[in-house]
């Protein structure tokens, strides 16, 4: 993993970005996927810290094989928070439906009720990240406006 | 498998359901998705006996471990051809999504334009089969035309 090949935490431990909504549900939605204990030492920063992938990181990644499970954990944790704050904002059950295939291509779905209320293609899963955590919120602000937009619209078919 | 298990094929070669649309369709499935070719040399019917599962046959699969991939194929083939038919009937493009965990539980869905128009939840994915031809054409007759209604109730949504 990045950690060992870069050795050095990119997000900063004090950074005012891991007190935002999205960036917390996040950290809880990693932390629950953790079944082995990993993070219990790991401050919310380091557990963040991989999704961060600078130009060098980005690089160091190999893009061959399957991407493997700790990837595919942090892309289930994005959209599962996604997931989580769409319910809050609409008040109905939102579930992810996560898609990948053999080569890391894939689909990213939210369901609520009989809507589709966001559909994202997954490509290069290996090399899933933000260039920073401010951008991560940004990607899934706008997701979620999306989201909750369609569901608004759509109501009668997302309350079925 | 059970061909070797029961060594018998229970689908008589002039059955007159393999005649039935959706069992044609399940056909072009199957053989699109014979990637060695060992379909190749088979009758429809058998290529499709391995779906009918007498209570003998269901008895001599174990559920353990992941379902195959073959097992896997079958399950996308008849999805495949439901979502095949609904198309059809509906004039809109039909996305079918499987989502099978690794216990073989899991989900199968069948996607119009931003609307579920068919969502079954998947058990026993190892057993799946059906109890004849006819049980098979009952069960996607069923599952199409409930996605059609869905459909036509929500057309809106089904064209987004």
């Amino acid at each position: 993993m990045y950690d060992e090949l870069e050795g050095k935490q990119v997000v900063q431990e004090d950074d005012a970005a891991i007190q935002q909504p999205i960036i917390r549900q996040m950290v809880v939605q990693l932390r629950a996927m953790d079944s082995y204990g990993t993070y219990d030492t790991w401050s919310d920063a380091r557990v963040l810290d991989p999704l961060v992938l600078t130009k060098e990181r980005r690089r160091a990644i190999p893009v061959v094989g399957d991407p493997d499970e700790t990837t595919l954990s942090r892309v289930r944790a994005y959209y599962n928070a996604i997931a989580q704050m769409l319910e809050r904002e609409t008040g109905l059950l939102a579930v992810p439906v996560i898609n990948i295939s053999h080569e890391g291509f894939g689909r990213a779905l939210i369901l609520v009720g009989k809507l589709v209320a966001l559909d994202k293609t997954l490509r290069d899963v290996h090399r899933f990240g933000f260039a920073s955590l401010d951008a991560l919120i940004a990607e899934a602000e706008k997701s979620l406006v999306q989201a909750a937009g369609m569901v608004s619209e759509h109501r009668a078919v997302a309350e079925l």
